[in-house]
């Protein structure tokens, strides 16, 4: 189901992930920094770490089982806290790094944009995308009649909630090329609730990319691609993730178990995450990890591929359809939807008051 | 902001209203039936008044201010009440008028149907659409999958919940034929909230015809006609009144102050609903028998039209955008959905095991 | 159902309302201010208007019809708006007058307070309460278990949301009663949606009093007192207008069509609320306004107690349980229900870093 | 937090479960039937099965971790479904099992009881209790004012949703003893949603007993027990897993992996359930079974409470809050209310035509 990138770099770490940071760290692991073909940078701020990962060709998109283009990660235990103060900061921090997105889209200030919020709407934790597009603020019926001299450079928004599946018999993917090709959108930005790797990352990552939506990422069951090669415009995707794979924490719950790496060691390895609470490191324990490990009497001493398989089919018949969630997830993805609902806010209407806009168009 | 049709009823008799038998009343008040280009039956079942109005030609649409059509009514307060067998039993109604509107567009049996929520997800007495399509059996991706000789005469459903104008910023007409074109639909089914004339209506009538959606009518503010016209394929609309925008109720009000018409009189003039506890002559006095009535002193004697166009004038910067509705509306929208859904259910489904469907198809 | 001031009043004015301020405004229209037994005091805050009412005694409760006590009213449009700094200022308002409440019932710091959410969760309108005890801070159960040195000076809060007799089969009032006795609540504040007099004042006036709850007020049908005389320990109602009834908004409409007083008038008479676009003048149309007005031709000339007696008995059974409120309900609670829980959240914990409460004492 | 049976069985079976029947299956398959202090009996109906369990004293309570009384349970993967037909008669199976703990009560036909929906409103898989109570039909408000030779057999029934210690400040047990000591309550109902073992029984499975409710069962965080010792009045508790602890999950999935017993031997212990696709073997493994199996080379060897003492130590710091649910679960949830309120209904109301109730009471 995932793209032929996917597929290589899981036959070899036997990770599924549908984030680069993490996927890079799977490779960096096993043979060092610095990677052919991939550009990494970090800058912490205050509360959050974001991170830029390029994939400049086919020799890194290989080396990290991701497509070639930009992905931007907001790490930050702060998006669960009921905060006002600290939303707004993420809200800015993601409205920067979509920024540099659309920058890079090479979009004029007037042409329009289409917000997908993909997901079901009374799935809570496949919720995210629907409640986003709820508290948007579109602004292409108002423009539409207005004429130009007098749009003062505002961006047309539409947005669109498409459902599931299952609920309209519709692959996602149809509906977002009808209504783009109908209303002439320029990009289109998809938000989606992901399935992470790690129980950590739930509700507190944030990631961005122009490498679209791939069949089978996400919490739903997409099977069809959604990105610029099929919509035929620039498709960013803002993904967060608000569940595991049941199997999935099985899986690293072994790998914890089968022997913990000393503290020391692992603090050298990644000494620029010691402010951070969310530690990747804990949940992503890779073959390699184990290997150096000493395994504790009576626990398991296989290896990665070998493991997962084992796991997957022993436990696929028990466990097929579950999903991890924290039990608060009902207030963890209203806390996101600010943040995010925030950010293209900002990125659309920056600098302009928004009663004044309806004043001015209605 | 309505059609022709409706403007010129609206001028001659002071009365806007979606539902075409409420239109035929007006008229026949007024200068007794028949009325020439204009068919209208009957039936009374046990819990239930089903009425079917056809508007033959130019002359019946200009006299009854309504298109060219079919329209068929079902009035039962029973729509009200929570009980189970009763909405079964008004669900196979439903279906059976429904299945006389499918018939007349003369679609093959495996040709693909698209049902279209209208209204908005998070305003209750908007939300009947959406509601009723998250209810909905769809199986158009199970079938495209399937080879014809495995399809058993299954038609193809799909169903989406397109939001409102405010919330997307697209018109809702273009997203039903952006899809509609993408996925080749033979038919659309649109379900909507109505604004009744008459808080009796409320959540109690079912209107089905086949000349679409009309801008401005409805709950919401759609600007764009939504018929075969517009989308090339037939269109059957299913509304329901679930609120009273306050300016009718205040009108509808000053007629009941300004004098009641003596029972006997209306008696005989409509024996057929001495059953029906909704009455409809209550709700919709008009001109002709204000005239008719002696005015109880100190009331207002203004004719329709200049009364209408006082209130409207008078009333709008108060009460513009204020609704009447049930206290108990977020329960009757539910029973109303499952009665929706349910016949429609019916009707694509008729005679096939659903699980069944699943259990070969998937 | 009211009490005995209310309906005193309501034969004299035919005029029914929850807010005190209404009540005053009423009375000082028919005979001029000052009303003997009664205190009014306003000021005027950037964006709101912020009213004191004290009703000294039995002869100013007859006087207005609202029992002897303290009434604060917070009126502005600003509550409407999706504006975070504008809730956040209206926020600490509230906090403000409600301060001024608490402080008159010398409630010591640390003795526990019981805020009741009152309302249906799942109706819309009626919602308010609910929604603003789930959106509270409580602490009860953490202060419970740390000795007193430790607490800082933190109160006690403790919240419920009772449900409605309709669902529950229990008076509110005796829900209360065993609550507040179970755990020893020495003050009981009310959280409630109320039905107004006008359009305009719905989710843009909040009231504070100290009266509690009446029976027969509010949307639900309560039928049982809430008061420091039922209860045994002060109350404080925060009331919050949410629906008109209909049977309401057809005798304000008839006013209004009788006939408006010249604008020159009204300004003379009530200079200090030009700022404001909540205008109750308007709302708030008197028999006095309707005999010195001029009629127009042919509208009707009953006095008011007549006329609403006319407009109860013939429209209530067309229009008994129906409601007026605004289109968009749903999106105006949820802003309402933050400017309250915030307001809750800072006389409560004020100057406390909730954070480290949760530190000190989880 | 566990009483001291719960706290016995566990150290002895290394087993945490809320389900008498559960507990029983692991200690028969330890040491044979029958137990001593222990009656077990099952009847297969169409679509379910009942099982009937009495602890019938110290003996019993001890061997099997369950207070002595009366536990039933109904399993049937058809609760999951979306089958009104269905749902109606397994609603009748558990009015059976209901009425079969009523009758033991000795409460009088005309006794008011009160009926608990316990858990949190806001977290889907813990809604289960207030949507009960949302969809029960409620008669105390309605016989309270009929002579009692009018109430014609009818119980009064009342119904409240107490909330969440974490949103309330107040144990749940307090506000239950609160209003059934104010209204004279003469048993109690409460409906609780459950953490389970295995992911198979999650919305599966209904148990109902009358121990009560102990502390630290359920989903929520209850400190206090709500039973017959600590409110006075008979106790039944009915209870549904929704989610299963993320520990848990990784405790059985490790047991699975470390080897199945061969089917052959299964078959021939538990005959009865060929029937039935929730096994509850195959998520019950317990040490003695691992011990008589061969383990798979490399995989662990831990016994029982080792392996569950090194997963909760290791795993707690990550998975702590994390629960299991389907994917599906805000549907289940639905279909599972249906039953249950449909269950209380007929208990409650059978023979008696619930508008003829209120025709003869309002």
């Amino acid at each position: 189901m995932h793209n032929y990138h996917d597929q290589e770099f899981f036959e070899k770490y036997s990770v599924r992930t549908d984030l680069a940071l993490e996927a890079h760290q799977v490779v960096t692991e096993h043979q060092g920094p610095p990677l052919p073909g991939v550009k990494v940078s970090t800058v912490e701020k205050d509360k959050a770490v974001i991170s830029r990962v390029i994939v400049e060709n086919e020799v890194g998109a290989r080396m990290i089982g991701k497509a070639p283009g930009r992905y931007s990660t907001i790490e930050s235990p702060a998006l669960r806290e009921h905060n006002r103060e600290m939303h707004e900061e993420l809200a800015r921090y993601l409205a920067e790094e979509l920024d540099w997105f659309i920058q890079d889209t090479q979009l004029g200030p007037e042409e329009p944009i289409l917000v997908v919020g993909l997901g079901n709407w009374n799935a809570t934790p496949d919720a995210l995308g629907p409640r986003v597009v709820q508290n948007l603020m579109v602004t292409r019926h108002l423009l539409g009649m207005t004429p130009p001299e007098l749009r003062r450079g505002l961006r047309p928004v539409a947005a669109i909630s498409p459902g599931v599946l299952g609920l309209t018999g519709i692959e996602t993917g149809e509906i977002i090329m009808g209504v783009t090709e109908r209303i002439g959108a320029k990009a289109v930005i998809c938000i989606d609730a992901l399935a992470s790797r790690s129980v950590e990352r739930l509700c507190s990552t944030i990631q961005i990319s122009d490498t679209g939506i791939h069949p089978g990422a996400g919490v739903g069951n997409r099977r069809q691609a959604i990105n610029q090669e099929t919509l035929g415009i620039p498709v960013i995707a803002i993904g967060v993730p608000t569940v595991v794979h049941a199997t999935t924490i099985v899986a690293d719950a072994m790998d914890l178990l089968a022997g913990q790496r000393p503290q020391s060691a692992v603090e050298e390895r990644a000494p620029q995450r010691t402010t951070f609470h969310v530690d990747p490191r804990t949940l992503m324990s890779t073959p390699s990890q184990q290997g150096i490990e000493s395994t504790p009497p009576g626990l398991p001493h296989l290896s990665g591929p070998e493991k997962h398989q084992l796991i997957r089919e022993v436990l696929a018949p028990y466990m097929g359809t579950m999903i991890v969630t924290p039990k608060e997830i009902d207030v963890l993805i209203d806390e996101v939807t600010d943040v995010v609902a925030g950010a293209l806010n900002i990125v659309f209407h920056e600098g302009v008051d928004y009663d004044e806009v309806f004043q001015y168009l209605t």
